[in-house]
């Protein structure tokens, strides 16, 4: 099912490693429209493409409190408990990245800081669509919470029943997040960046979402709207040595396969024993599973790649840089501390990725398509800023006023020179 | 010379607070074409662009080694020793921002940590144009190298006479920095973006730019290069009461409004004597300035602002969210801490904002547009990205199954539980 490249050439490795092609552009004008409708007609526009695209017809766009508190007595108790766990575990993991820094007094007289300060208004997509993603929901809420910001909304559309799925309402209200729309799509993308009259404008949007989501995201940031970052289709990559437990490894590519239909998954090995057992476990494993369709055709853009050395097979992973790497070897610290480009790395036998998706406690929200190369996942510091400080005294400015003169008059910049002669009568 | 507006109401800032206009559609559709050739032709668009656009005919486009030693011998001494005064200022205060994270024991045998690790490949771009910028190649070389970026390269337009600023070349050299290519423009971005025969391709492009650049660092972001920030014309406000120093306001309002015609300077104040002083000294010190035309230009579209009461300021300054903010108060480091959107912050009498555009050690890269609100300057931070680690035992994944399993469950995502299962024999 899954292609086998036994030990490629080097200089094969750059096509191997293309992601299945994605192009939004024939979507790009329609999104354009959609954007271009919800900045001039707000709400007006928002319920017409709600109608058009996802057949339902809102009549609030916001979600009533009394439907978010209710959320709690609609679903099981097992599923708020797991919630409950993943969040506290997502808590521990993220409430560490605060940091506060020093004042430095880089001459006698010149002293300069920094702080970190929350996001005003944030807006967090949630996708609905074949799954609620309160798992997402968990993810962007708690870092937003985390870093302080004061204003946090909430874009997921309703399903077919005008309704919003009560796990992904009981996930809001536990956050302490308050304001729900339930819109999607490129219109919902739209009115967080312009606001409308229901839907306040926010600074920074967040979230995964479909091409019209991503279209519309790329298209407000070049109005100047934050984005968490660019994103496209989930991806694993499992590096496997002869320790590896086929069956573990099975499991772990189908897991990420039923994402979507073009998700990638990459086995990279060492072992020709696994490249074999592996292939046998998933056409066992596969029959069993839900999203069997799905899973065929994500696997069909898929690779089972040998190389003959560990260096190499990490040479290939830091080149393709992962959203998701497994590591299934012998030594999977070092190999670890050699990966320099991926999302979220999973270590050892017992680590699947799907506890990272939902409740390790680290973050789900992670760079596709090789974007980890400059990207990191979504964290606290995605959802605050930092303000610079000076201050000099007259014996500071005194001391640097050679250095700013001399480079200002160099750069033909003389009233930034003149700001500082005029202070010190020179 | 400035529009002077008196205690405006509310209602009315929202338009008192609008940037000066300023949109690229009109240059887009030749920035793309521009973009697209170099990525399908390389160094030879490379060159027909650079005669075209900067009128040079560059040979190499690589500046030889010998070149930039030899640049150390051209420049004065003078300003060699206020490069490098700033380079250790610059230094000094970027190093602070280095973080080790710990690991965190989520629950018994979930281990979760995080590592920061420089970005490969980074290009920096430094405008040529009417000045040789030395000074942004210190703000984005020093962050850089401090990071550990393992490659990194700069595009600098050469001028007339083919050649690179000397001093640039001094600066380069001072940081270590080899590979400097002497292009300019669109095409210069889009040679970082995809790599052409000489000019190595780059994960993350830094620096600020004429229109066409900003335009082409926006086109090959939506491809998933990696930029700084989006970027705008510079600006500053300045925020006085009656205890500032008209002649001081005055200068750095100036000292603004030389970056270019585009450049919005506003003052807002408490004080209608500040308001009459300032005006007064501008109009004496304009006619001794080099750039005085550029400037008037500029301060067409600047404002003075009256306000009743410093929080009335404070709130307006937060809501312009200004890239430069200097604040001429008693009280300054108390106004300070209340202000939460802005780039860089200046404090006191004694701080002109040029100390901070060379030499005091904060970065001058800088959001501008407003875009403060999300974004923060360049730092070392900007050159690097996180990856995410978890490891856990048989133990910590039996303890965090029953969460897995459950939320995996509830999205509908079969083979992420079976994951989990396969491993624990349930």
């Amino acid at each position: 099912m899954m292609q086998v490249v036994n030990l490629p050439e080097r200089t094969s490795w750059n096509d191997l490693l293309q992601r299945p092609f994605s192009n939004n552009t024939d979507i790009a004008g329609k999104v354009k429209m959609i954007v271009a409708d919800v900045k001039e007609n707000g709400d007006t526009a928002i319920r017409k493409y709600t109608s058009e695209y996802d057949g339902v017809a809102i009549e609030n766009l916001l979600v009533p409190a009394a439907e978010i508190s209710n959320a709690q007595n609609i679903i099981p108790s097992e599923l708020k408990s797991a919630i409950q766990q993943a969040a506290n575990n997502i808590t521990l993991f993220h409430e560490q990245s605060k940091f506060s820094y020093p004042v430095v007094e880089t001459m006698p007289g010149v002293k300069c800081w920094k702080r970190s300060l929350p996001i005003e208004k944030v807006g967090l997509y949630i996708p609905g669509g074949s799954a609620p993603l309160f798992s997402t929901l968990l993810m962007l809420g708690i870092p937003a919470k985390l870093a302080g910001c004061s204003e946090i909304i909430v874009c997921t559309p309703a399903g077919k029943d005008s309704k919003v799925h009560p796990a992904i309402l009981y996930t809001a209200a536990l956050l302490g997040i308050e304001n729900i729309y339930c819109i999607g799509g490129a219109q919902a993308i739209a009115a967080m960046a312009y606001g409308t009259e229901t839907i306040p404008m926010v600074y920074k949007i967040f979230g995964p979402g479909n091409r019209y989501v991503t279209t519309a995201k790329q298209l407000v940031q070049i109005e100047g709207i934050a984005i968490d970052m660019p994103a496209g289709p989930s991806e694993v990559v499992v590096l496997a040595d002869a320790t590896a437990n086929a069956k573990f490894v099975a499991a772990d590519l189908l897991s990420q396969a039923e994402h979507g239909a073009d998700s990638q998954v990459l086995l990279v090995t060492t072992s020709p024993e696994i490249v074999k057992a592996v292939q046998e476990e998933i056409a066992i494993q596969i029959n069993s599973l839900a999203r069997k369709d799905m899973i065929r055709e994500s696997l069909l853009h898929s690779k089972i790649i040998l190389l003959d050395t560990i260096e190499q097979a990490i040479e290939m992973v830091n080149e393709y840089a992962p959203e998701h790497l497994i590591v299934c070897c012998n030594n999977d610290e070092i190999i670890a501390a050699k990966i320099i480009n991926a999302g979220s790395v999973f270590l050892g036998n017992y680590s699947p990725e799907s506890v990272g998706d939902y409740a390790s406690g680290t973050n789900h929200s992670l760079p596709t398509n090789g974007y980890a190369r400059a990207y990191s996942g979504v964290n606290v510091e995605s959802f605050m800023k930092t303000i610079t400080y000076q201050k000099l005294d007259i014996p500071g400015l005194q001391k640097i006023s050679n250095t700013v003169i001399t480079m200002a008059t160099a750069e033909g910049l003389d009233a930034h020179a003149n700001a500082v002669k005029i202070r010190l009568n020179v």
